[in-house]
């Protein structure tokens, strides 16, 4: 299918490069030009006006646990124990593969609202999940979340090899754990053997809390970081979920293994773990993305609320205003999003890039005036500005209408419904 | 002009009122009826059906400098003295009536976006403040903010008694002045007057940085708070924008004069102020109102951002998830926000208050599962949401329309046409 969005203003996100007018084509799920208007034009399958809209990347959320869907404003206000073990743990016990399907297509709705392309997933029921993302075809990377209580390293390389065949990166799977607080020295060795032998990233919760850092110190008389790297986790790189309690060690670890960090900002608020350094890791050239978090914790899956956060949050904290510009932010969400997920196919707008691409209403008053978009983006953008999200060149939001296999009542009602069999189951 | 809103939720914000099914009737401008459908239906003006929406009172931005919208993405991530004098006062220098009246049109096109039905409104050019808010049908608080740069008592008296004749109440006028750090204690004394003289409440900026607190005690050996106490400023109350460095001194004048603190978060935390202290007003029962400040610092106009901000920020800063509920803050976004602009007319939805009154959308995935409403809407709501705002009963805004006495066009060819202009003369 051949696409052509005209009338935009295009951010590629591509370094140093500035917001230009131009049109992008793209051949089936793929960018093949990018640039001005030009002569040569083809037969077109789809033609997207932008009206003057800007055209940028879509965002990649970075850490999510996309079902908890169903949990959102279900335990809010409440110490994390009790919000833990009495509401979300109960909970999740009674979730099947059928109700997280529904409820990962429901986050899906809500991502392409807040123009977010790819969810770095981690939870249970993969292939429901990876199930619900081609359905609807949204781009889904999935990492297992294996600790003691579940999961074994034999089913981690299975699901690895067996989920990272389609040939669209539609889905792919990343080898991954729950966190060293619930997680066996030799359950993470076999982890380090699994990444070693597949020369791949691990992926894992990491030093989320004050409480977590405290009681790997009297476990194991270091750091998580410091733990995983020395078992061997990080020789192929990593991606780090959280990482808001770190040292001068963590620091340096990050940076000798070209880990990412993704961050949380409104989970970390929400759930008083903390507010982790990101000025820092931008000082110590350290990649950060950014991710939402599940609903449980958040509880709405929006970029434009975390990329306020990201900076918001630094410039109160360093008592610095000019700490984390604007366009780092933007950078965080898009660039190193796709990287920290192991997509660098859709971090920009270029040629052989794939078409996961998004416009943003400028015609809004929180845009006006037309000045310094990008910080009107950061500062001011909301979900209202989202005109269209686009993955692998398929429209699936326009207009405040999805363009998904089942329609908006059906998703809802569904969702709804195994909610509350959950919920009356307990 | 007789109206109906039928098929709605209806959250009144009445103390311990649950959320009901139900219609509201409006005439004119004042509500006349609130409860369950009755058969006794009259011949409508107007009929809205809200779609199984949830109907609640409009949200009061009780703090802003509205024009300050020319201001948005001028000058971010810069240090505050640079921010002010080299960026925001010489452009403020170039305002003009009718520069003030276009940008302060565009900052009310944004505030229905977000559900606001209020701007209390800080800033210059009072006439054509409210002559913008007039023409576009917005409900406006004004007060002075004089200073040692310019104003005087004497005119600050003729504005009240000149604005304070509208008896629709659509444009109200309050004595106020800048802030200390501004202000010689003469003229704070000589409005100190104008407020006892009219039994008066006095608005103010006051101890919103850490700095301005200090100068204060070198100047006067005691706190902003305490100083305009001892000047007799708050002996009929007050309204204090920012409170972010208090002591125990300044909780106790707070709590005995009765003065409504406003936060404004996002903008603390943008220009690197502070958190504010909501949690400790809330346990001393100091009522707490919520602002955007203007959109030089915010930079955008947005209820949602700021009920996430203020209780996100305290859960974190006080480490405790439990810190300032989700009705808690509902409560300062409509409640107290309509007492600290001196509207309890506007404060919640019952017989005999004014129609303020906006939709919130919960067919849209960040509502649902349609649970804890009152949570959805503090932690996952956007301006996405907003279907519907109407002040004084009539719909300025409904499914992404405007509906005031410009065009959309017009004011944002207008806003940038003058900013523009401003930025070519620094």
């Amino acid at each position: 299918m051949n696409t052509r969005i005209y009338n935009v203003r295009i951010l590629t996100m591509e370094d140093g490069k500035d917001i230009f007018q131009g049109e992008v084509w793209i051949q089936d799920d793929t960018i093949t030009y990018v640039g001005p208007g030009r002569q040569d034009q083809k037969e077109w399958d789809q033609e997207i006006d932008g009206e003057g809209s800007l055209l940028m990347p879509g965002f990649k959320n970075a850490h999510t646990h996309s079902a908890m869907t169903f949990l959102r404003s279900h335990a809010d206000d409440l110490k994390l124990d009790e919000w833990l073990f009495n509401k979300v743990f109960p909970a999740e016990g009674k979730l099947t593969g059928e109700s997280l399907y529904w409820f990962t297509k429901l986050a899906f709705m809500e991502y392409l609202t807040s123009g977010i392309t790819t969810a770095y997933d981690m939870y249970f029921y993969v292939d429901d999940g990876a199930r619900a993302a081609k359905d609807a075809g949204f781009r889904y990377v999935f990492c297992d979340s294996i600790n003691n209580f579940g999961g074994t390293v034999d089913q981690v390389e299975k699901d690895f090899l067996r989920l990272n065949i389609d040939r669209s990166r539609l889905i792919s799977h990343r080898i991954g754990f729950h966190a060293e607080y619930t997680t066996s020295r030799e359950l993470m060795e076999g982890i380090a053997a699994l990444a070693e032998r597949h020369q791949a990233p691990v992926s894992v919760h990491c030093s989320e809390t004050r409480k977590e850092v405290e009681e790997c110190r009297e476990r194991y008389g270091c750091s998580p970081v410091a733990l995983m790297d020395s078992l061997g986790l990080f020789r192929y790189g990593g991606t780090l979920f959280h990482c808001v309690h770190m040292d001068e060690t963590d620091y340096d670890i990050l940076k000798k293994r070209g880990i990412y960090v993704v961050t949380n900002p409104a989970s970390n608020l929400k759930l008083a773990s903390g507010i982790a350094p990101i000025k820092r890791y931008l000082d110590l050239d350290i990649p950060v993305a950014i991710g939402t978090d599940g609903a449980a914790s958040n509880n709405c899956l929006d970029m434009f609320r975390e990329m306020f956060l990201v900076t918001g949050l630094q410039k109160a904290v360093c008592d610095d205003p000019e700490a984390v510009p604007a366009r780092e932010v933007l950078k965080m969400a898009t660039v190193n999003g796709a990287r920290a997920c192991g997509l660098p196919e859709c971090d920009s707008i270029a040629e052989g890039k794939k078409a996961d691409l998004i416009l943003i209403d400028l015609n809004q008053p929180n845009m006006q005036p037309l000045r310094n978009l990008d910080k009107n983006l950061v500062y001011s953008g909301s979900k209202s500005n989202v005109k269209m999200t686009m993955i692998g060149g398929k429209v699936l939001y326009r207009d405040g209408e999805f363009y998904l296999d089942s329609s908006r009542e059906e998703i809802f009602a569904k969702a709804n419904e195994y909610a509350e069999k959950i919920f009356a189951d307990l």
